[in-house]
């Protein structure tokens, strides 16, 4: 048998390594003898992809390519367990992050960027204004405000200044502490929006001094998810998000949907308890992120807030009853702009608010702004806009029309409601491969730490996992027989134990259970279940829908594949498929920064059609269907089957 | 010598009574022997009037007629202390209700009446409207905000409907109750002030059920002076005052005057007790007055608020320090309408409240609202405004020009800062004489009960007689060498007793002290020296003024004669003055109903230029002129110089 010469080139050391196998050799064995490392997290399978290599010179024969797109194929990619080494090669190994970037079924959720044309003074309501004012004397004994009121007529040729009387409170102290030289913030959105000419703009503060024009001002985007609040902390000049931070929603803690919500802040005081949960979730959330880049609160003068209808109701202390009673009429789709007092967030008190609007009871300004986000109401194509998250939104159309749906998957891909589940934060479980053979799990934890918990990308990967490996049959029962030290009864139900307590941060195991499956299944189902039948009701087939845009916050990286090998997706080609991360956020952060969004989002609320799902049988049946791993109809995952058909063990394999 | 046969005609007791008497008998002699009371206050001396009595056959010869108008006497009005039998006489004794009424120096102050012109539909801004909504259903769920709006809009011809997050969150529940059929209360002040057409309506409440459209709808107007707050209830349908009430403002305990109230204010927390002693007693007031017409205040949908300066300063929580401080401004003489929840009055919270303009920091809402009432701003001749209250303001003009200018005269005329002051309610001596030989007084009390203090108009002609029987001197000193009971020294200072704790309410002696004295010569002297040199200021002489116009709350009967007999008031004739009460609330209640009206006043207030006295040594020099009665230069009141006069005992009297 002839040697043939293997030279590892590996990146990460910047080192050339070179080692003699013979003919018929795994690439990843010769990896093995040269002490390369490569990862096998899915033991040698071709189903990871993570032992994906670059064939430099020479080449190798693939057995399987499952998992590389064409394109990283014609670049000389590999799988390193499913390639054989036939002649002298040279190999690059390249560095894991690379790696997944070119899985072909991997997603990364889009970095956030400043829009490229966004430009401050011409797409921001918002502006910072100097005033030098003549200071009052015995001839000249002009009220303050009405000095105040000429000094910004005269800049900004308004007919009429408005402000609060919170403000006016305080302005006769501020024009003598600056010595009539003051810096305002005022509120234009008057001018912008209205074609009819200048009206009125609103002061919202004042302080004294000539504070830089161009240095920061703050604002914040907010989505109150039912299970997630996302805040971003946003300079309104440069455009940039400055600080990130979401936290559960306070309000989880009196029920996981919005339906128990609906009915606690229906009882005796559970409004103002659930307004009061969720305003110490953002406000807590606000201190933080003022905290992080070192500003107060009350320096912030601009909000902008998303959230499914119900979230926006409570927040509002709107009642919120009639959503949940058939025929589902919520008090208010479209607010007017509101302020900061008014609703209770502690940024500046005259701040402006904007609160998105929605289109029904279940689909709300999450939805809007995810569409805006995704850019659906723009598409040439038919796409569909799917919100992965508690209410399972799904919206269908192109520029031309909108259909819209929802159905109530519950929190489980935000992490709640399973027993280790987390948000996608440093120390979450954000992908799991199970070796077929050993049924040992191998897990990437986001920020490279000891994991605490699991987060939805996480869970979907452990689901499809532990389905193709015979862990958990289609139904989501444990395969107890199977005599495996991580396949045990728990306490209240079967489970599978993904890490031991000794590699834990808590200490303690972190385990899959039998009632966590349920949930994620269930979960999965609604969703599926959901587009399906908006499909339907729309008459197109899902097939012809040109892209499949998703948001939701289940962490940085989605495996379509795996999506898709649970039923949660469905089995389309992967390129198809774009993952937005959380749409209702970046919707309500493009919104925050131009008005021209915010008015588009209004559009998009006009424009769409709300399909009741509750008052459709077929919904039901859809959900039933679905409540399998990936479904009752195989034949609708053409792809699953075959995966689960190379299953049976391959002679090939060692 | 000839005897007459008199006959007395006794109204009162509609009898006739004969007697003879010989000639030359004064007619009160008469009177006397007839057993016919007529009273005589002042002792017989012809100068209070009250023994007014009617010649209807015959004739008596009058030897004074002071006190009688020419129009009276030509009617055969005599006095029957100075008219003396000469043949036989018809004398008709009338009522003394009806005696006031002819004297020609009393004056009474008008009776509120709705404006003869007031139409509810045309000229308020308030209006109940009518919705018969359409419910939803799942083939219409259209949110209740939208449903609301398009009701309102197709009713009204609105582009816009505005409502509070406050009320926003009520309407679910309302459309509910009421079955899809409310009422709703809306502000349309945008409709009618602006010419550019319809622009929006604001939602001020919405009830469950169709409500009578024209069932009154209640409104207050409040008036905040610095001494008293008086509110009114009023049903703008009807546009009838239904309760009138008024008590000392309650931060009258930190301070009697605008100047220690800003000091206080200044202090730490004194503005927020400032703001809430003012609220407190302005809710009060509201709470009785709801109780006696057996309304809720929260039915009250409007308000309107007159006020110097200062005291609308100081409801607003905003700073009022720059107004004590050279170059003495105000934060804001003109502000947008508020809602009773920003200002913190216990009506509907979300009642649509006017603060009338002021001019400047000494000349405020209560002068602009004055001046309305007066209409002094229509007026083809020049006239004065006199606002007789704590800081006497007066303004000078005609429908072409007005000037105006304030000084500090102190609250002795609303009955504050005098041992025995009080305000002009029932049990209030608001009238005195002093019989010139006995030194005993007789008074008339407000309700007829016993007395509890003095009022200002009480404390007026108290004053006057005090001074004109020699009880007190030009400088104001009581002669304690007249040996007289009601005349001693007191705890604190020389006093005249006025009414024996006997005859008294309270069981203690009504007394009027040479410290209340002092006050009162301050409080004449300031607002004397402020017309005064107003007049100079703009090169006018007081003689030229065709009327003087008197606002203030010293009582509902105010005697011209004791007025200028005490220098507060010019010597002109009699037929010049009026007195029209509080005329600040009166403005007040007149913008409440119409809407023109509040756009007059703020023309008014626009149109005012303000003389600042403070920076004028000319004011200083007069108010010292004036610290005596009636003034250092008798010559400038020549009828007061006679009357001074006559005193010298007269041989031809008793």
């Amino acid at each position: 048998m002839t040697d043939h010469k293997v030279v590892f080139s590996v990146e990460s050391i910047e080192k050339n390594i070179e080692v003699k196998v013979p003919t018929g050799t795994l690439l990843s064995d010769a990896a093995a003898k040269a002490g390369v490392e490569i990862g096998q997290p899915c033991g040698g399978q071709g189903r990871c992809g993570r032992c994906s290599i670059q064939v430099m010179e020479g080449d190798v024969r693939r057995r399987s390519t499952l998992r590389l797109s064409p394109e990283s194929i014609s670049l000389g990619y590999a799988l390193a367990c499913q390639s054989v080494v036939e002649a002298d090669v040279r190999i690059q190994v390249p560095s894991q992050e690379k790696i997944e970037r070119r899985l072909a079924s991997d997603r990364q959720v889009a970095e956030i960027t400043v829009p490229h044309d966004y430009e401050y003074v011409q797409d921001q309501t918002i502006r910072r204004i100097h005033l030098s004012l003549t200071p009052p004397s015995m001839d000249d004994q002009t009220d303050d405000l009405s000095r105040v009121n000429t000094g910004i007529r005269t800049q900004l040729g308004f007919e009429q200044v408005e402000m609060s009387l919170n403000l006016l409170q305080k302005i006769g102290p501020v024009l003598r502490d600056g010595d009539w030289k003051v810096t305002g913030i005022v509120d234009m959105t008057e001018r912008l929006n209205e074609s009819q000419g200048n009206r009125s703009v609103r002061l919202i503060d004042l302080t004294p001094g000539l504070i830089d024009e161009f240095s920061p001002l703050w604002a914040i985007a907010v989505d109150i998810g039912t299970t997630t609040v996302t805040l971003w902390l946003v300079d309104l000049v440069s455009g940039q998000v400055k600080a990130q931070v979401a936290e559960y929603n306070g309000q989880i803690a009196r029920g996981e949907d919005v339906i128990s919500r609906i009915i606690y802040a229906g009882k005796n005081g559970g409004a103002i308890e659930m307004r009061t949960r969720v305003l110490e979730t953002i406000n807590g959330l606000l201190d933080i992120a003022c905290k992080r880049i070192n500003i107060k609160p009350s320096q912030v003068v601009k909000g902008c807030i998303s959230g499914n209808s119900v979230m926006m109701h409570l927040l509002l202390g709107i009642p919120a009853e009639s959503i949940r009673m058939s025929p589902f009429i919520t008090t208010v789709n479209h607010l007017p702009h509101l302020t900061a007092q008014e609703v209770g967030l502690g940024i500046q008190p005259d701040a402006t608010l904007i609160c998105l609007p929605g289109v029904a009871s279940y689909v709300g300004a999450d939805i809007t702004a995810g569409v805006l986000s995704s850019a659906l109401d723009e598409a040439e194509n038919v796409s569909l806009f799917l919100d992965v998250g508690t209410n399972g939104e799904t919206v269908l159309g192109n520029r031309d029309w909108l259909v819209a749906c929802a159905c109530s998957a519950g929190p489980a891909f935000e992490g709640a409601g399973v027993q280790n589940g987390m948000r996608a934060t440093a120390g979450a479980i954000e992908e799991v491969w199970i070796n077929s053979t050993t049924l040992e799990p191998t897990y990437r934890v986001i920020g490279g730490g000891k994991p605490k918990g699991i987060c939805g990308s996480g869970l979907i990967s452990l689901l499809s996992e532990a389905f193709l490996t015979g862990i958990i049959d289609k139904a989501g029962n444990i395969a107890l027989s199977k005599d495996h030290p991580r396949i045990r009864k728990g306490r209240s139900s079967d489970e599978y134990v993904v890490a031991w307590g000794s590699e834990t941060e808590t200490g303690q195991d972190i385990i899959l259970t039998r009632v966590d499956i349920d949930n994620l299944i269930r979960a999965k189902a609604a969703i599926y279940a959901g587009f399906t039948v908006l499909a339907e009701n729309v008459g197109i087939s899902l097939e012809t829908a040109d892209k499949v845009l998703i948001g939701g916050s289940f962490g940085k990286y989605i495996n379509v594949e795996k999506a898709i090998q649970i039923g949660l997706l469905p089995d389309l080609e992967w390129s198809r498929f774009v993952f937005l991360g959380n749409t209702s956020i970046r919707g309500a952060y493009a919104a925050l920064l131009d008005w021209k969004k915010e008015e588009r989002i209004s559009r998009i609320a006009k424009r769409m059609t709300y399909i009741e799902l509750s008052a459709d049988n077929s919904f039901y049946e859809a959900f039933t269907s679905a409540l399998f791993l990936p479904h009752t109809d195989i034949s609708k995952f053409p792809n699953v089957a075959l995966e689960l058909a190379s299953k049976v063990p391959d002679p090939g394999a060692r």
